[in-house]
């Protein structure tokens, strides 16, 4: 909880303003620092401001990658193999084969996963994100965003228990009813209002005390108000009934996907530009971290997985604790998450902070940045989050990326146990920032 | 807009959360200074504090309150007669005479007005709250809000452009479509969920950076969410579908009776205890300005209605402004508006203010209130705001109750043309502290 003291002692949202205020940035009334704002960075950072990310529709899986199809599964973070994935990555695995009907059982399913008869691929490796284990199967429905301005797609799923490693009966019936229910009703509202802009829901959320990773509450009652209508519209009453129910009913997450998907189709925008530094993935799979930089494309620049500063739900502890995991930390890639963490002190004291130690990580952040986000505004500070990660400004500084994070069971079978804070390592911007073309 | 000097030179969350902390305060971990809360202002704190405000219902005022029938029509503020009526009245009372049909034309409605043949009574003195000009008539539908606690009940009205003193075409299509389909609709809605809390709604919008007066976003949305299973399975597709959609269209007000409602309620609970000295209504109706105090039950007390510090939307400035208007400052009799202002730094530029500035207000507050609100948290701060005016310590330390507040037009016939900061006048105060039984 905040404490009085912290209030009486820090002035951090001052810090962060002044912070925010010295980056370089992409507007008319600010002279660029050329030494920090390099050409192919300033290009980078003015394609992802440039993005208009829209939730265009709701498909399977497969219809979107040739390559998604068979037994194949997609997977949170760098690539990794069966033998070293991470105990929540597994359990997750073992949902999807038993959604995807390959196994009859968990022993099974996990036999199969082991036997090599299952390809695992990393989502980003398809322009896609996944939350927490972010395995998804070729059935699974996932949202479709697209970046209007550069044509670029990317997909998302939500934010299942299955996600984080659960696959008891309860698990697998959120999938199915998702599946079967929930997501085609969302898709038919989708397809009805012609897609659904994203940047005007987050702008309001990041208004509303929304960091955009760990708390989505705000952009999920807005984008329940957005859809509601269209929804009543396309679908049956005791469909659409329900369906506006389990929106209302699960706010901390309804939107993490949609803030996920956003943020990687503005910097797929991003993506490619030679000479650039500026990070376009920093992605987790519980094992390894790994980081992808815009000069160098799809490379992955990898470090192992460190663990989490978490505050634990009851009965959970350090020891019950996954490493580092998830694709969500695209949103801190986007300016989200942790970067806004000035924008939501209404999520610090669940991640261990107060306020104000949350304000001083939107400061820190500025640091290793080359711009600010024109298209959000944090009523705080009177500025958008910092934006645009430069690896060489994180190995000049030794200032890493913190991530604002759910946190799963290191065991397969579990559900989210805490939220926390993590940090990208050293090692994986050292890495790309001495990458040859 | 919020400046970047306003952050580094001032630290005014710190200086609000430290004046709230000194405020003798209701819970076991703060001994009470019992020259400021005495035992009648602690009891009057006390049913405040415990009350459970509910939407129960949505009927025709008539039905509430028998002496509510015939040509009679109700206002905002203490008692005012037609030929010293503010113009925003003025121009409601015509709405309202046209929406009933009690004359053809707004001509032949202001003459009626002006007759004498139509009563004019103010909400407060049948325990109901009515925003700006508050006009209402017999047959509008209004919200009921109970307070489970006390039993206590009150009525609210949606906040229409004909309360600002509009009666075109377009002001009377929306009091019919209120009144014909959307008000109906979310009637059976609230009947079929059984009753709706307010404190959940307004504890989690607390921390979603509404003030819940001038800015009711998160409020409004969460509204929508809770209400929107219910509205499908109780009315029509295409009436639930146009209901949705007005509720997302206009997140600015929808809250805002319900807001209002509640805070009644728990005031009403607080009403009439012999020698608590707790303001129980402040309320404006362009012309004057009156106070209620829990010891004299519903007496006014009253000052002439000051101009007020207003942000004017373009093409009007304070040559066109309503001296203070509307009922609505019973969200800052109850704790919220500008005494909530640190919770709303998205709103402090609409007022006028830095997001400090506005916090300074919340810190201003805390020194006339006898205690904070323990059923919601400010996050910036971790207290809730300050509540329980207390009328001796406004005559003490000469600062009187801001109010954050919607500008209305002098003349009959206009909409909103501004948001601003007004004060009660401390001759409201004085004339209370002077009151003998």
């Amino acid at each position: 909880m905040p404490t009085r003291r912290s209030f009486l002692h820090t002035a951090s949202f001052a810090a962060a303003a002044a912070a925010i205020s010295q980056i370089p940035l992409l507007r008319a009334d600010a002279e660029p620092d050329s030494s920090l704002l390099t050409n192919a960075n300033r290009q980078a950072l003015e394609r992802f401001l440039a993005a208009q990310p829209v939730l265009i529709d709701v498909v399977p899986l497969r219809t979107l990658d040739p390559s998604l199809t068979g037994r194949v599964l997609t997977h949170a973070g760098p690539p990794v193999r069966w033998p070293r994935m991470s105990g929540a990555q597994r359990g997750a695995a073992i949902a999807a084969i038993l959604f995807e009907g390959w196994a009859r059982n968990p022993a099974a399913a996990e036999q199969l996963a082991a036997s090599g008869q299952v390809r695992f691929t990393p989502n980003h490796d398809h322009d896609g994100v996944g939350g927490m284990a972010g395995v998804l199967s070729p059935s699974m429905l996932v949202y479709v965003v697209r970046d209007r301005t550069s044509g670029k797609t990317t997909y998302s799923v939500h934010e299942y228990d299955a996600l984080f490693g659960a696959y008891d009966a309860a698990a697998l019936d959120e999938l199915y009813r998702w599946n079967t229910l929930y997501m085609p009703v969302i898709g038919r509202a989708v397809r009805a209002l012609g897609g659904l802009e994203l940047k005007p829901v987050m702008s309001q959320a990041i208004q509303m005390g929304d960091d955009l990773h760990c708390r989505q509450t705000a952009a999920s009652a807005l984008l329940a108000n957005q859809l509601a209508p269209a929804i009543v519209r396309t679908s049956t009453d005791a469909l659409a009934a329900a369906t506006l129910e389990v929106l209302a009913a699960s706010p901390f997450l309804t939107f993490l996907p949609l803030a996920m998907g956003a943020s990687k189709a503005a910097l797929l925008a991003a993506t490619g530009i030679a000479g650039s530094t500026v990070v376009t993935v920093m992605a987790r799979n519980g094992t390894e971290v790994g980081i992808q930089v815009s000069r160098s494309g799809g490379r992955w620049f990898t470090a192992p997985a460190p663990p989490i500063d978490a505050v634990f739900f009851p009965g959970f502890g350090p020891e019950d604790a996954s490493h580092d995991l998830g694709d969500s930390a695209i949103t801190e890639t986007g300016g989200l998450g942790a970067f806004a963490g000035a924008a939501s002190p209404a999520l610090a004291p669940e991640v261990g902070l107060t306020p104000d130690e949350f304000a001083d990580v939107t400061a820190k952040m500025a640091r290793i940045t080359v711009g600010r986000h024109t298209g959000l505004v944090i009523p705080q500070l009177g500025y958008g989050p910092p934006v645009g990660i430069d690896v060489t400004l994180v190995v000049k500084t030794r200032i890493t990326p913190v991530i604002a994070t759910a946190v799963a069971h290191r065991e397969p079978g579990h559900r989210i146990i805490g939220l926390g804070l993590s940090r990208i390592p050293l090692a994986c911007f050292q890495q790309a920032a001495a990458w040859q073309p």
